[in-house]
């Protein structure tokens, strides 16, 4: 099928600059985030502005048998919105719009390539708040939240993007439109099909507009930051926490070298010594009264340290240090000969697994003399097990990639998961089928065929249809 | 396929008692609790004690082209657990063991026929809860919970089950077993079988066992009772405590018939006269701080009178006028003429159309001279309008049938759901074709035909293969 066919097929009923095919902008939009993944040459990227248009692309490629990979902001880490060769590429970007905020019902409707910072920032006055905090949050796109699911460092206490999502509008791989899910709080009306579609890294639809719940503002919160002096007594401290009914709004676990890392790059409460770190976020009715309580419950664990805020600012002061992992991490990169990059592993166990979980990860980690930064979200078990490697370096590299296979071996063989909140994508689609049992992975197949049973959207990525 | 030979290949692997005949027995287990259903007559009940049991009676009956139809307690008010023609009954009633509580990571491992209210009598002296509080929740039991999704008073503040399954393990209606989800709290590793068979009916596959997460235990509640002299005036208060940011633990709507049928079983509280009464409930850190704010917003929507308890004691008088709802309705209709019986219905509207969908009932029972009490959760939008009639009186029954489907209609014609958590059994499956566009009609049709190609696992619930 040549090009000049598809785009003749498309141009009548797009505007006249939402197709590109400039090898620049396309080379600039071929990948997502992910390291290590596959990724082809795509052949035009399509910049719609409406359902009907996106109806439209995926009508006329579904007709003509053309490849689809839609795209949100590209920050996705496991190669979902990697280009396949020859494929269209459909990026939300344009429809940025909020449709409606609805203070009444605490929903908000919105299309796809709304930056959930903006829906935030928008839905503030109203004295609402969406929940969900992925790192990219700047930069990220709803559309992309619900194909990833994304989490973030608040989703322990919070959930994840699945449970904000009320009702999806949806273009099927065929072009046909269909609306899922419902305005309301509760409804059981048939099978879920909105939750099978978050979380699906568009591969069964595209998401066209979402109705998303709020929560009223998060009260003011306060931080702590305890140092421990091995790993077993910052678990320690988590259990006791977790024992006492505790549900911290953020619990954050650095190891050594990622404390050391943040350390470097002049943080002023970090120290170099100390085997690891928690920042402990209370959000909760009396978060001073339940910080005190929280910091005793980290001495009798066995803290060296534990400084506790007594205001907004302290606290800011606080949190910085966690938000200086991914700078301080490129800095280590960036300080280092050769072409170091950073390979960040995404794995969940569960918490009464975190301690074991990252002794593990350090002994792998030097078995393959790798430097490993391990940073958790030890509220829900999930960890960021970070390589830096470089890349140039193909025998560095070879041993880098040895030890990511390992590392979620290690999460599977402890009841978790190999992946906590990135997704599968290209990156991880051989470890699905580990993870799952075989008439699970059965099902996976038959839903994707069920939805696109030409496969053409997205093809390759979670699974091969 | 005569029943001899079903039993002939089920015996040999199953206890000696598994399989009753008894008519009178089959009878008493041929429909659960749902009013005007379609229900057929069974041929055999089996009751297993075992996953591998499970197993085998459904690979026996998928080669033999015998439908199954899984049970619970048969609480379900939609028909899901009705007989078919012919069909063996599967009863979950023997596994009820509960498997593993596991305090540090926040979750139980159960078995499908345990209690809903065992299971939170087992772990509350782990200082844990499972939220969901379906009104049968004496009787029910988690695998008909994730069944239906149940959902309950207290799921506008804690969510319904859906939201505290982790991880099931499953017989597929072949006798595959297969296991979804994980324990970790978070996960993305392929689309989510967990949430699509949670609320699916028993239609695709039967649960086995089930990883369910826990919460800490709720905080000591208090609650307040507002008469109001109008639903617009309620209507108003509800609108107040959510603009102001409120998240009740519990929000009851009672229209004038419903207050007045409770007043008549003798609740000191309650009185004959009033439009509309709200039974609000706290759990937040302040309880009472909370519910006088949330009285005085009460009053100033117009509340003629409001009565907030002081201590548990008090509160408990005031949510025991919500628990009297049914046996209200059980007594009036004990006081009828004829064959009188309850027909509940089960919608779900946005919060902010609650007072305006309520009159449009009301105007719908006059239209065809039927009693009608409403109770709502007004929290999240699910109401449950009653109508008494006379069954022995055609006529009569033929209004109320009438009169439920012109309820279904408003719902929808207000962006609402035509089941907000009882489900669609046999009894809604019209409307779900009403409910949905066709798309996802077809979609839903197609993961039938996925999980069950032969249509024998629950045939003819939810949808029409």
């Amino acid at each position: 099928m040549p090009l000049a066919d598809l785009i003749e097929h498309l141009l009548p009923r797009l505007p006249g600059d939402a197709l590109v095919t400039d090898p620049a902008q396309l080379l600039a939009h071929a990948r997502d985030a992910a390291p290590f993944s596959d990724g082809g040459t795509p052949a035009v990227l399509a910049l719609p502005d409406t359902p009907e248009q996106v109806s439209h692309i995926l009508r006329t490629t579904y007709e003509l048998g053309v490849p689809v990979v839609p795209q949100g902001a590209r920050t996705g880490l496991a190669g979902a919105a990697n280009a396949v060769d020859g494929c269209l590429l459909l990026s939300t970007a344009r429809m940025d719009r909020i449709l409606a905020i609805d203070p009444a019902n605490r929903l908000v409707r919105c299309e796809p390539g709304v930056v959930t910072r903006h829906l935030n920032e928008a839905v503030a006055p109203h004295g609402l708040t969406y929940p969900p905090d992925p790192a990219s949050r700047d930069r990220c796109t709803i559309g992309g939240n619900i194909a990833t699911d994304a989490g973030g460092v608040c989703c322990g206490k919070y959930g994840t993007t699945a449970d904000y999502v009320l009702g999806l509008d949806l273009v099927l791989p065929d072009g046909r439109r269909t609306r899922t899910g419902r305005d309301t709080v509760k409804g059981v009306a048939g099978y879920d099909l909105t939750r099978l579609v978050v979380g699906s890294e568009g591969t069964l639809a595209v998401v066209v507009g979402a109705t998303l719940a709020l929560r009223p503002l998060r009260p003011p919160a306060l931080s702590l930051l305890a140092r421990f002096p091995s790993l077993t007594t910052a678990g320690d401290a988590v259990a006791a926490l977790t024992a006492t009914g505790y549900v911290p709004s953020a619990l954050e676990l650095l190891d050594r070298a990622t404390s050391r890392a943040v350390h470097a790059l002049g943080h002023p409460l970090m120290r170099p010594d100390g085997a690891a770190t928690l920042i402990i976020e209370s959000d909760g009715g009396d978060p001073a009264g339940e910080l005190a309580e929280m910091a005793a419950l980290c001495r009798a664990a066995g803290a060296a340290e534990v400084t506790v805020a007594a205001d907004p600012a302290e606290s800011r002061r606080i949190t910085e240090a966690r938000r200086l992992v991914t700078p301080a991490l490129a800095a280590v990169a960036a300080g280092l000969p050769g072409d170091a990059t950073v390979l960040v592993e995404d794995v969940a166990v569960p918490r009464s697994e975190l301690p074991k979980f990252i002794g593990t990860t350090e002994e792998i980690a030097h078995r393959h003399r790798l430097r490993l930064y391990t940073l958790g979200h030890a509220a829900d078990g999930t960890l960021h097990p970070a390589v830096v490697f470089d890349r140039a370096d193909p025998d560095e590299s070879h041993r880098a990639r040895l030890a990511y296979d390992e590392i979620m071996a290690a999460a599977l063989a402890l009841g978790g998961t190999t992946t906590g909140e990135h997704g599968i994508g290209t990156l991880k689609r051989d470890w699905l089928a580990r993870e799952l049992d075989p008439a699970s992975l059965e099902l996976q197949r038959g839903l994707k065929r069920l939805f696109d049973p030409k496969n053409l959207l997205n093809p390759g990525k979670v699974v091969q249809a």
